[in-house]
């Protein structure tokens, strides 16, 4: 049962009563059911997947909570974000209760952002909060979206605008999963690896610069780059577990690419998340350095690394056309980390070096929009 | 501003970081707007209300937000049990980021146990959490619902089996607003004051039988009964927040009631929710006798007491006929409370001891029951 239990790195999430684990390693699907059964003895199970993910990983995850004896369930999603709606959020509640499943009963996420999004809130709400824990298949979900505790659905409103805070007692990051990952979502994760560097770990970044084939390549250097991922998130979350504060460093990127997102319509043909995320970061780079706060070299560096993977970094990199500044500064207005109707950023002093920025003058991003939108 | 101030009772529920106020006593309604601009400075305010309510109360709590600088829009319901279900929670959702509240922005429950729980809910899920204010304006929420944090909705599968614990920032019970409800509603409510006499405050329940007529004519003895039951709740709510264990001692008679509720069909026009409890204290003081854990002079006690203010006591005070003891039990086993296939009570020793008891035979509450159906 304990079979390549060394070659998994583990990342405590210190938050209390809520406190849990992260295990990242290679094969570690055949250990998700005696984890499982050893944290929440007797407990039963409802394993939320899509069909994509159920197709390469399912049988194996089933195999292994059979083997530790913990009875499943299992809730088919279609694939896509559009499986993060109350539409869905209903059907799955429901044939969570059809399973008769109770409070000490466990939600099991297997999949990337949108069955971990969905299958947590999920967990957050019936019977006003049943266990939950992550198995996420995706880069993305093991560096960013399985740890942390947001959940939430979209509305026609905006995304995440519905959710709520649910701590998993246990992530388990199986990195020979990502193996059968499309390039380009890899490449989409990568930019929430490459965004914890930015935020407040200038020696990971260069780490990056200087290993990032063997992180795509698989190995140690990968399981390597997830752990220090969760570790940067669970020190940012265990300070501010609720977004009151500093916790928003994680959106490092976001408010900008979010926009973008919102410009193509969530087209994933154009823009997936993580390359929104890749451009935004850039741009916040240049917009620190055109507001003086950080030096233009940082902005170079990061749309170097980035490119060099092969992400987009600039607007124009978007197929198709996009709205002018106007209307990506009444998407970011829109976006929910605007309080008060102030602008809310976060920007930069460098490599590294990223704070909060309240009351940034909207009249300022419209300018610098402008000039970026210009090819 | 302040007038009247005194004349209010203050109980504190003591979550920590999540502690607030109950503000209980006559003529509330005018100061909720400084109250909660004292408490939750520059917040706008969402107050969902239901049609009922609304033409009772609202002009005057718009009126006192007004007074007190609060922005607010609102949102009206259909009155009755219908609205706590995923179509409101989803059209109230819309209404409040229709109105583009964010997460410091209030949502005020202006009503009885619907409009708090669904209210509660919506506030607890919408941009991960948004403030949340309770104003009740039934005597059954005053005591019971608003206080405490759990929020919900019903499923086709049951009632309440979705939703999460979000506690208040502020509850105001205004006592007069009691003058308005039907003498059945407020006898209703009264059954859940009764309650906490039952579960650990033997005197109160003493109190009760000598005074419940000056409870039910209003005044002083209205406003002590009240925060004699925010009192018992709220120490019961500290003790465990989330019903891990002890919470479990406020269900006393809501096993037997539900299953009565649900016998009905949920048919208020036959039984209420208190009348279910009622019922279904007069029950468990019955069952426990039986048990030999408890003298069978206080359930007769217990019953002559709600008698007296012209509650059901008994199964067969319920128009219309009833399923068989075999049918009830399948509706208790069926309830939420029933944890890993063991029958949860919540028992007694006597009046003002009562605890809760796991692994209670089915077969006992079965023979128990067909001798309770009895004519």
């Amino acid at each position: 049962m304990n079979n390549g239990k060394d070659s998994a790195v583990r990342v405590s999430v210190g938050l209390g009563e809520r406190a849990y684990d992260i295990l990242i390693g290679p094969d570690l699907m055949p250990r998700v059911g005696a984890e499982i059964a050893a944290r929440l003895p007797g407990t039963r199970a409802a394993v939320v997947t899509d069909e994509n993910v159920a197709a390469a990983h399912l049988a194996a995850l089933e195999e292994s909570l059979r083997d530790a004896d913990v009875e499943c369930a299992t809730i088919r999603l279609p694939p896509g974000e559009r499986s993060k709606s109350f539409d869905a959020l209903q059907e799955t509640v429901d044939a969570v209760l059809a399973a008769r499943l109770e409070r000490r009963d466990t939600i099991v996420a297997l999949g990337g952002g949108v069955v971990g999004d969905l299958a947590g809130f999920v967990a957050g709400i019936v019977r006003r909060g049943m266990n939950f824990v992550q198995v996420p298949t995706s880069l993305l979900a093991q560096v960013d979206s399985s740890v942390g505790g947001k959940t939430g659905i979209n509305t026609s409103r905006g995304k995440n605008l519905v959710g709520v805070f649910h701590q998993p007692k246990l992530v388990l990051a199986d990195t020979s999963v990502l193996d059968t990952l499309p390039l380009r979502e890899f490449r989409a994760g990568y930019a929430e690896v490459v965004k914890y560097g930015l935020i407040d770990r200038p020696d990971f970044f260069a780490w990056l610069e200087g290993n990032w084939q063997q992180v795509f390549a698989g190995g140690e250097a990968r399981v390597e780059a997830i752990a220090q991922s969760c570790r940067a998130k669970a020190e940012i979350v265990e300070r501010d577990e609720h977004e009151s504060g500093e916790r928003a460093l994680l959106n490092l990127g976001h408010t900008f690419g979010h926009a973008l997102e919102a410009a193509t319509g969530y087209d994933g043909a154009r823009l997936v998340h993580g390359e929104g995320v890749a451009i935004g970061m850039v741009l916040v780079h240049r917009f620190s350095a055109r507001l003086n706060l950080a030096s233009p070299d940082d902005a170079i560096r990061v749309e170097a690394h980035l490119r060099e993977i092969g992400l987009p970094t600039r607007p124009e990199h978007i197929p198709g056309d996009l709205p002018d500044a106007e209307t990506l500064l009444a998407y970011i207005a829109q976006d929910k980390k605007v309080m008060r109707g102030a602008l809310t950023f976060i920007l930069t002093r460098g490599i590294g070096h990223s704070f909060v920025a309240r009351d940034v003058p909207s009249s300022e991003v419209l300018s610098f929009l402008k000039e970026s939108l210009r090819p």
